[in-house]
């Protein structure tokens, strides 16, 4: 089964709120290469999407620097890496245009330009930026860039007239904060210059690690989208079931189960998971016996991911040159969307 | 007396802190015409040192919206004004750059990277923001932009390579940021990829409007560059003298009195500026004569600013040509900083 077909199997609920007419904008921010969590969370349902929308993945290494400037380097290293993992998943770039925040000089104008819309206080009450700056521990020493980093995602999202954002719903807060922009825009310009964009909510939960904590590549805990068929094993075994069933013939828990989270998230025959979920519940299905269902699952959806990452690695030209059109493509879009703006404000365009 | 060599009359002190090395980022903000208070406290200087230093005036149209976005129709207004006023005054595009702060995208680029060098924190502390955020009652609504702008102003300074910012004293703060910010950047960089500043401080007092108040187009009780003969009469008879010199024979106040102000400041003749301090202090000098005599020394700096400043207004694509120019010259400049500052922060250039 490949990873497409899988791909629309699963994503069905997201992609029905999607119209034709809908404009995409997601991405990530550079930080690490993409695991399993991020293939069940985003990757999937973007490529459910493609072709059926207008999306744009922006790959965000300005944002990236906002709380640590100090891993520039890093940050720099990743990018190529994420646009491996997009091509190796099936993203296609005649379909989806792949751009670098960093690269769109538009974005950084219009964050300039939407900074005179917003009041500090209303940024300072912005639940994501109080959740986040409490995660940091960074109390009164919040970079300023951190504190402004929901102005640079309403530049995102309106530098390519998104309608449409796909997002966790610890991130509404920043959409309402995109559309009083837009909306501040628009009166200013006296007219709908930039349109208000909707939440495109993830019906999937989020992928657990494999010790049942968050899935983090700093942890260990997560299965990149590049892991050999080994490290697939070595960390499915690692998983964390029920620590209450000792024996095989215990009834064990299936919430929390994070072998169950994984078979739910991509085992392709879902009946045949919910019969397995009956049995471990009832006592007489072993952690093995599953453990070994997910490793075959697991490595039936990777297997093709890794290959086409390992071929199209060697051919590093091509990444650079993916990234270079896409970018060439996203910066006549958002120089166009600039344009407007920079007309609400009545500076020259 | 052309305005030129009473420029290098009165700005001798300034001038002897720069060196012919040394690169001057100056400017306004369009918010109104210049006026007489302008010309004592900065354009004269700037035309000293013209010819001399690298110099560069920054229209700052978006440091304009800062505190006042509503008025974005009145600052687009105001920059053809403001280069009018320059050229009427002499200020030599061949010699100066004049450039529009939102036509280089550059600035905006430097912006959002070095927002995340500096904490909230260390922006609310800012001095310079303090009393300004007291002085406009922003309190809790303070608009983001408007915190942000000693990084935008960081942006603009570091931009063109300034190694002098002429201020006023209470603007020291910002010189301070900036070079926060610069050794931030040059220790990521490890290397010195941008120079430290210094500021070039007048030793002009403010000039006073004709009431004794601060000068300011809203009260009109400024003298504009543009001012009529007629209008500097009027202005000059309603200048503040001292209430208590009610006849010509009492003794007067000096100081405090605006007449002397603007004598000081723009009276070629300082030994009779000085004696007549003397003989108005000890009795026997009437306010209507010493307004006479401004009259005439500003009707002579003013009329052929005001005859320049005419002819040019016919002339506006001539003006539209000097921004343009200018503006492309320091896109370049800037976008060669902003290369170097991206190198820093280990983005691709």
């Amino acid at each position: 089964m490949s990873a497409n077909i899988l791909a629309h199997t699963r994503a069905d609920e997201r992609q029905s709120h999607a119209d034709a007419t809908d404009v995409i904008l997601t991405g990530d921010r550079p930080t690490g290469s993409l695991h399993l969590g991020h293939y069940a969370g985003s990757l999937r349902s973007r490529l459910a999407l493609q072709g059926r929308c207008a999306q744009t993945l922006l790959i965000a290494d300005l944002q990236a620097l906002t709380d640590s400037s100090g891993r520039a380097a890093h940050v720099a290293r990743q990018v190529p890496e994420v646009v491996l993992d997009y091509l190796a998943v099936g993203i296609d770039p005649s379909q989806t245009t792949i751009a670098v925040q960093s690269r769109l000089s538009a974005l950084a104008e219009l964050t300039v330009l939407y900074l005179n819309l917003v009041t500090v206080a209303r940024l300072e009450r912005n639940p994501t930026v109080k959740a986040e700056v409490e995660l940091r521990g960074f109390e009164r020493d919040i970079p300023a860039g951190f504190l402004c980093y929901p102005v640079s995602q309403a530049a995102d999202i309106t530098g390519f007239r998104a309608t449409l954002v796909p997002v966790g719903d610890d991130q509404l807060p920043m959409i309402e904060q995109t559309n009083e922009i837009v909306r501040r825009v628009n009166r200013l310009a006296s007219a709908a210059v930039l349109p208000e964009c909707r939440a495109l909510l993830s019906s999937t939960p989020r992928l657990p690690g494999v010790d049942g904590r968050k899935a983090s590549k700093s942890l260990g805990n997560a299965i990149p989208l590049s892991a050999t068929a080994d490290e697939i094993r070595g960390l499915v075994r690692a998983m964390y079931t029920d620590p209450g069933h000792a024996r095989a013939s215990d009834p064990g828990r299936v919430e929390g189960n994070v072998v169950f989270a994984y078979l739910d998230a991509f085992d392709p025959d879902l009946t045949t998971v919910n019969e397995l979920k009956e049995r471990y519940r009832g006592g007489g299905l072993g952690d093995m016996a599953l453990k070994r269902r997910l490793e075959g699952v697991l490595e039936a959806l990777v297997a093709p991911i890794r290959a086409r990452r390992a071929e199209l690695a060697r051919d590093r030209a091509y990444v650079m040159d993916v990234l270079r059109a896409g970018s060439e493509r996203a910066n006549t879009t958002t120089q166009a969307v600039l344009r407007d703006v920079r007309g609400a404000f009545a500076l020259d365009t």
